[in-house]
């Protein structure tokens, strides 16, 4: 499948909802597909916390396969003979897109004097993006955690630029417990010494081991406790009998211990702060004087919005919440709750189910 | 009220799991009320992770109350004018019992020298002690969460050693979840680097930092999530609005904050490292042949098994678990499943109707 990786330069600054605003901003992004000639075909795509741009090719760090190749591609439920798929990078993160790594003005990597950034703020360096692209209206935006965040974002404060808002094991506002999870990352990368108040890219060591930390800890939340047990139960790794150490004597132990390690080598700790800060931060009702309904009085477009049983970050309340938010402002809105045995991650894995619900929606 | 605090020098070097042994052990404890003459009238408390053999009288270094306070004391459930209470300080911890920080046979701290334990291990420290106060049967065994632990596993082994076997908010196996946060608390601590392998006790910085984030993350699974809901929400600290920083906006943020630092003030994070681990290593079932039911063979106790609903580290699942074992050995056996919105915690808070059982039950 043809793709192409490009850079967009907003040409003006990027207002933030802090009153800040970010100049010189950049947008990486991916394409797939081949856009019509009216522009009409066009599915965004946005990413989860953790994601990028490589929706359905090849990770150019790890060298693994787009985090959603078995979703988008030549007949593939998101079909990119048919359609023309955008994944950009979002802002604050730190795979070409501005953020706390990239440069600022003065030469130096902004580090901590990035502007703490919001779910709105990501969504409106997409739609910088979109109008760059003369895309006036979207077939579909798409997203699952993080991403449905900025697919509702977009449907609440630009309306008119989505036919069709798709989004996946997600919410309309970050909880208590999402916030209490998130605070326990930065606080290990904080903890870390190599943070250095953020100041690391020129230094020999980064803040790894908090990074690391942080992700142990989220990816906890990702899967279901019965998940956790089918797969790993307490199994011992590599051994016949408990160590009596400190070793990873169980399976589970081993697996985070990889997904922590293996995360650090492509994620910039710092924009794990600035990403997980504005997820907290989201609350779309709040945005829209306290009633969720009245964030999408201006929609006409269609809502779909999918939840899986075993989510327990963002669970189906959670969803029926925006659900009955959608019905309450006279929206158009289909909801499906899956069976999934993998919790949050289920949006990421092998999902028949999800596959039918995402091609006849987008269709 | 009156009240002892005691160390007891085992005679005997104390066998551990592991096949090692520990040397020169004490066990520091506390009693509340009188013992009677035939020594019946004895009830042990057993307690929890993070908790300690103060679980009526003020602690020695924060000054606050005992932790269960409520529960132990004269005309209380747990009525210290009728019933001798023990509680000690289990092996592995740091408040006067041997572990970690405890001096060995070189003059120097263990420190991850000290031997791995088990909850078993905590449990024969306790048996060790029993002995040497001349209490051949306990009146009663309680405990909660680790706590529970420790009264099933001297129920499995030692059944004659407690005439009742009280077990709150806990489980006969640390579940692939459990352990998961466990390691996520424990690489927390290993990555500070004034953790220094273990060996901090002579050192100007201890690993504070990464003690702290541990119990942050074990903290939230401690509470539900409709508990941090209806007791923080999203409501900012101290602000009337967002700092568009990475300060603690949220109250559930410097909630946490304040849980991580004051815990490092009172607790040792080798212990931490250790007694998780011994929580960890927890499988009733596997140490008698596989099947939990065979644990209790020989048990003539009464047993009472309490959950709460909101419980999510432990769930009531778990505490079926082991009343239908209790059942199938043919024990006798209550089982409650209390309704309380505070998740796991709840077995430290205020609640009439765990005061009902727990007294009806003792008595």
């Amino acid at each position: 499948m043809s793709h192409t990786s490009s850079t967009y330069a907003l040409p003006d600054p990027l207002p933030l909802d802090s009153g800040q605003e970010l100049t010189d901003a950049v947008v990486a992004y991916q394409t797939y597909g081949t856009l019509n000639a009216d522009k009409s075909n066009a599915i965004l795509i946005c990413h989860a916390l953790t994601g990028d741009q490589y929706v359905a090719s090849d990770h150019p760090i790890t060298g693994k396969p787009g985090w959603w190749e078995r979703m988008v591609g030549p007949s593939k439920p998101i079909d990119t003979d048919r359609y023309h798929i955008i994944c950009a990078n979002v802002i604050g993160s730190c795979m070409g897109s501005s953020g706390p790594a990239s440069i600022a003005a003065d030469g130096e990597p902004y580090a901590m004097r990035f502007p703490v950034i919001t779910i709105r703020d990501m969504v409106r360096g997409l739609v910088a993006l979109l109008d760059g692209l003369g895309i006036e209206q979207l077939h579909a935006v798409v997203g699952g955690s993080m991403g449905g965040m900025q697919a509702l974002s977009l449907a609440a404060n630009w309306p008119e630029r989505a036919a069709r808002v798709l989004v996946i094991a997600s919410t309309a506002r970050h909880s208590a417990q999402n916030i209490a999870f998130h605070e326990v990352g930065r606080q290990a990368i904080m903890a870390d010494p190599a943070w250095a108040d953020g100041d690391y890219y020129g230094a020999d060591t980064r803040p790894d081991n908090g990074l690391a930390v942080a992700r142990m800890a989220a990816h906890i939340t990702y899967l279901s406790e019965e998940g956790l047990t089918e797969k790993f139960g307490r199994r011992l790794q590599d051994r016949d009998a408990k160590s009596f150490g400190f070793d990873a004597d169980f399976q589970v132990e081993s697996y985070l211990r990889y997904q922590g390690s293996g995360f650090t080598q492509r994620f910039d700790a710092n924009s794990y702060l600035y990403i997980t800060r504005a997820m907290d931060y989201f609350d779309l009702a709040e945005e829209h004087g306290g009633k969720l309904g009245d964030a999408f009085a201006g929609t006409s477009a269609r809502f779909c919005i999918v939840s899986f049983d075993t989510d327990w970050l963002y669970p189906t309340a959670e969803s029926r919440h925006v659900v009955h938010a959608l019905n309450a402002s006279g929206a158009k809105v289909s909801f499906v709750e899956l069976s999934a045995p993998n919790g949050h991650d289920s949006f990421l894995l092998a999902h028949e189910q999800l596959d039918r619900v995402v091609k006849g929606f987008v269709e």
